[in-house]
């Protein structure tokens, strides 16, 4: 399979995860145990102090990190995401970038890079799945 | 200040976070450090494989654990949250109850627990945040 | 089995815990998904600043999660580990609680309160494990 | 100050550092947030399945943590870590590699990979510091 019909399947598998794209979250690329996902911040996706809100960063990078371990072609169930916010966002945009620390037989672990429109990690999430026999 | 008028300045704080009233969670109660809040599951929160996105599990979470520490009285921002994915949700309603671990002068730490409508826990979510000077 | 030869049963197999004989761990009860661990703090315990050692508090609680996710009688290693420190010990003495968040047929939870001699909670653990099809 | 000065003070400091010490870390380099430190295997490492013990692990990446984040010049005081366990340890020596992710005024985060023998890496550590106004 090729990079431009594996990123295209990949893309028709994630036009189905409904809640990326009710907050607005977009794929941007995804293969080979990366991925990078664009949020483009609106006034709903902030909290009562008025900064992004802490679920809609996780969501962006969640949805990275699921595009890069599905990447690898097996079914893969996130098992426990951690998030640690480093400082506030400036600008209206954010970026995640996952990369691959390690894809086992049946764990792997990813850590994703979210960024501002400054191009300033604002938070580091990290991810481990359990990856399944089947394939999605 | 009594308990109901507590509640309400909370509620009315939480009014304004925008992105959970997007997401449509409700916040049930909270005071004295602990929280409860609720999702009812639609269509548009769930993933690829059609359950429950682990970013809306997340969002739900995150509220029940702002509105326990900022129950407090102080300002407070999340530095820290992990949450582990333990089993599937049954149903279409969601509860997330947290539970004040220690409120320190600035770190506080709380553990949430989500339940399904079977009343099973299906995560656990944990919470660091520094607490500001100022009250919100 | 009744409960005091599995306490018996499952203090023989951490006797070969030797990094936690090492350190001088000791655990205390186990069983039922449940565990409760002690160190007594000498010099050794402690890092540059005169404070115990985070290592030290967490290969307490880690002995606590493992006696705990062990009594459910398959053997099972842990994937994930977090810990939040919340407040400096006082006296020379710590505690760990293990408590069971959820035990599945491949994945479990456990949550460990680390406690100083005044009995206030100085450290917060999570683990996760994975518990394999045969007996340890 | 120059580099190796830089590192003969950090060294002195963490030779403070007696439960590292007592474990049999040893501190390689440190310097500009990133730090490398070693730990050779012995028998009194292992746990009850005779793998090298997650408390020892914890403790080696945990001083390459320390010594990282205390290379930026203020005392600094650990608030969370996490450690995922992704493969198990080959041959008789581990390495604990710091890198930065974020050095802010208050709170600096910090990912550290250990490594086995074969290079491979076999877990993922990730810390984040409270830093203090006063030097070490």
């Amino acid at each position: 399979m090729n990079d431009e019909i594996a990123m295209k399947s990949i893309q028709a598998f994630f036009r189905k995860d409904l809640f990326a794209g009710f907050v607005g979250i977009e794929l941007i690329e995804a293969g080979e145990g990366r991925a990078r996902a664009r949020l483009t911040i609106s006034d709903h996706h902030r909290n009562g102090l008025g900064l992004v809100h802490g679920g809609a960063i996780f969501t962006l990078a969640d949805l990275a990190f699921a595009a890069a371990v599905n990447s690898r072609g097996r079914a893969a169930v996130a098992i426990h995401c951690s998030i640690s916010y480093l400082k506030a966002a400036a600008g209206d945009v954010l970026f995640a970038e996952a990369e691959e620390v390690s894809c086992g037989p049946k764990i792997a672990a990813y850590t994703i890079r979210i960024t501002d429109a400054s191009g300033e990690i604002i938070s580091r999430f990290e991810g481990m799945a359990y990856r399944k026999k089947e394939h999605w």
